[in-house]
């Protein structure tokens, strides 16, 4: 066991802008002008995807080695829908991604067998995905109301 | 049914370095150096928990007039468990989350039931939150080699 608590804050600027902030890095979050934003950055369902993308990566570069691959590039392509109906409470539809799917671009001289097992691994010890794939435990929020 | 396809690209860089690239906008996204990384960004975990709280905070931006709510700041603190031995590969635990927490900070003069009634609104139609909590449809990636 080696349990690990992993923290973020999230602070509403105006309109929709957000900023985030880990351990002094900082990612501003915003919706495109049709939605109501400022477009200003990533909306949070494209960050949800980024860090989605950015988890498979860094599984890959940790384990290519291990798999005798050499990743001379590898980037990920990722989809998913969402109804928005349910957001905005139109419906009694989910308001999340109702499927996601991603598309490894692997530039390599391994051959097709390893890359297949290498792609499982990945996808088999990705935490991000993971946490997408199947279900976690969540409270309901704490509120504090300040002064 | 407004179903939207959202996308992201992804692309390794260096090391455990990722840019995510959405509609022209991106995020670093790194490890810190005890996890083999630059600390140039914040790491996959990091960054869903980001997105978490992003999406918080714009429902709760987006609802506050409905529920006659004035929000004059609004910030989230969210903390979840991960088990890295998971990720590594060391035992059959998820290497995904198992839990996460989110506390809502509320700056308003709108008395405490409202601001229940708010928050429970808001955990009902958070999309990123609705995908982490329920199980998602994701197929195995598509690998392209490429040349």
């Amino acid at each position: 066991m080696a349990v690990t608590t992993i923290k973020a804050k999230t602070v509403l600027q105006e309109q929709v802008v957000v900023e985030a902030e880990v351990r002094g890095h900082k990612v501003r979050i915003d919706e495109p002008e049709h939605l109501g934003g400022t477009d200003t950055g990533m909306n949070p369902a494209e960050l949800l995807l980024s860090a989605l993308g950015a988890c498979q990566s860094i599984v890959a570069r940790t384990y290519a080695e291990k798999f005798d691959i050499d990743l001379k590039q590898f980037w990920v392509e990722l989809e998913g829908e969402l109804d928005t109906d349910g957001f905005l409470g139109k419906s009694e539809v989910r308001p999340g991604f109702s499927s996601i799917r991603s598309v490894f671009h692997i530039e390599t001289n391994a051959p097709k067998e390893k890359v297949q097992a290498f792609k499982e691994h990945i996808e088999a010890h990705c935490p991000v995905g993971d946490t997408i794939h199947h279900p976690v435990d969540m409270d309901s929020a704490k509120v504090v109301i300040e002064d």
